[in-house]
């Protein structure tokens, strides 16, 4: 079958190649793929900066963010039939307690694999063969965007922590701030939304596909070129909750500093390199203790994400008709794929399709 | 009545003075004070650093951390009675949501008052009049040491917000690190130690009180100079909880960087002035997005953790009898209150005995 690979470790080495189709054991389900989006995950595994090859094979292919239909269910799988639609799940638990809880994402010990990413193949491909565990069935009416059923994890988990961690106290947040606009800002500011909060979700520049989703949901949108990060609670009051998606590790620190009094401030972006910057330290450890501050790192997603994504992206395409499919602003059969790597300015969302 | 008091703003203004002796309003008690504690919120207010007099006075009456016995009560008491042994929490409502929730140490307006601190006379008087919904009950075998409940019910408070934070997982905590061992910092390890973790207590020097204290209790002692912060986890592994007690923002910065997976820092201390100082902030970012780190700020405490706080001073003094009373370094008289303000390097807490 056709796939997406790379080698990992090597800057560039991204190849639509010729690989075997993968044969279902038992109990497992064969899918056949129909779309792949792209993030930056796969940008950072292609640049070589990391990603690991399953054991025995010299090449990983790519892709973590799935939508397809089973076309084999072998054995007893979980109520999935033949022709169900399913988005898979990334991680793969290493016995951990936290794995063993069925919260990988949570893991403790760090030995979990992760599919397209670190010892497993990923999705960008024709097939993939999974356990039942680990696909999640998908309504039909969300065919057009289940694709984006991965990045909606991230920040349903994402909101879920904020939310967990204020069972601390008598919370009732009103304001909430999303730094970044792509995929992951977009869809947190939509689940935001959902739940009633007055959204600003900022960006260095604005972009139209984001301007447009923005102000189809009712939330605000904000260039730092216009207004900087730290002058938001000027703009804004007190900042409840704050997501951080940019992975700026100056943005990050902004965001703990901007902070509102018994407010939490999710950091989701993952930051690269080794970057230290000044910082008003005691100004931000001295807000953090008076206003009774939180900050929640958030990685990866467990099933109940997956599945609450699922309801809430069914919530959003009820409230607000066709806005998730602006997202996917290009569509690549999977012999254009080189251009998934090479992706303009103005893109949100790019998809590989499969069938 | 002799009390000690400040001019606010004005440094070095404390003094013992003659006051008018409170009397207590139609449901309120009258408590003749016994001990009281004094610590740096005490020092930074006759420093002048902040402190506010009640409307109408021009003096602040210093002292937050009281011990007395009820002389008189008027009316219903809420079950307290004459020659009760009481201690008085510190904050007063403001009437925001938290607040009325019985929540002001979470007060989301800042309109609180404070005893011996904002816009109320403190407890380092001869009397004081009180509501009995903010006098804790205490049992007569913890008359030595109750003293000591106030500090006490702020790290019952970290350590619950630590605990209500982490209800987002499944978490084993195994290893703490407590930064700091003066009087707060030693009350945090007697209580993570009651919850069973292994405590590792830093200071920068080591000193003969806090040292035999943590011996006596199963807890290590690091000093700094043989061990930096940023050290421990080669040392100890994974660091499950911090908490944060020494106010220095380096510190608190290298608490969050060393934090390890799942883990949770409660940052504790009140840092002062505009320190900016340069971080790893790309690592710690990273590490908290990867890890699922989680950093709390926590100032102040409710009622319930004053209560929490006399169930577990009575579990220490049960495990291990006499230990609390060797916090008390110094006692003084109230002809003796200078010296309250100019404590050795070696004091871990003053009192002053008021009868």
């Amino acid at each position: 079958m056709k796939a997406i690979a790379v080698t990992p470790g090597e800057k560039g080495s991204a190849l639509l190649r010729e690989v075997p189709t993968p044969e279902p054991g038992p109990g497992q389900a064969l899918v056949k793929v129909i779309r792949v989006g792209v993030d930056g995950t796969d940008d950072e595994i292609n640049e070589g900066l990391y990603g690991q090859a399953p054991r025995g094979d010299d090449y990983l292919i790519l892709g973590h963010e799935s939508f397809g239909r089973i076309e084999q269910a072998h054995g007893d799988a979980c109520g999935l039939r033949e022709g169900d639609l399913v988005v898979a799940t990334v991680r793969r638990p290493d016995g951990c307690p936290n794995c063993q809880a069925g919260e990988s994402d949570m893991c403790l010990w760090g030995n979990y694999t992760e599919r397209g990413i670190k010892g497993r193949h990923g999705y960008l491909a024709e097939y993939y063969v999974e356990s039942p565990e680990y696909l999640i069935k998908i309504p039909p009416e969300l065919e057009p965007v289940a694709v984006l059923l991965e990045p909606t994890s991230i920040a349903e988990k994402a909101i879920d922590q904020a939310f967990d961690a204020q069972r601390r106290l008598v919370w009732h947040p009103r304001q909430a701030v999303v730094l970044g606009a792509g995929t992951l800002g977009l869809l947190l500011t939509l689940l935001l939304r959902l739940r009633g909060l007055n959204v600003t979700t900022v960006e260095r520049t604005s972009k139209p596909v984001p301007a447009s989703v923005l102000a189809a949901c009712g939330a605000d949108y904000v260039s730092t070129r216009d207004v900087p990060v730290t002058a938001l609670p000027d703009r804004l009051g007190n900042l409840d909750l704050i997501v951080e998606g940019t992975g700026n590790a100056q943005v990050a620190m902004e965001a703990m500093e901007i902070l509102g009094v018994n407010g939490v401030v999710v950091l989701l972006g993952v930051s690269g390199g080794d970057q230290r910057i000044e910082v008003p330290a005691a100004r931000i450890n001295l807000g953090f203790v008076l206003g009774n501050k939180v900050a929640v790192g958030s990685v990866n997603a467990r099933p109940r994400h997956f599945v609450s994504g699922v309801q809430h992206m069914l919530a959003i395409e009820d409230r607000w008709p066709g806005l998730l499919s602006q997202l996917i602003t290009t569509r690549l059969t999977a012999d254009e794929w080189r251009r998934a790597f090479d992706r303009p300015r103005e893109d949100v969302k790019t998809v590989v399709e499969f069938s």
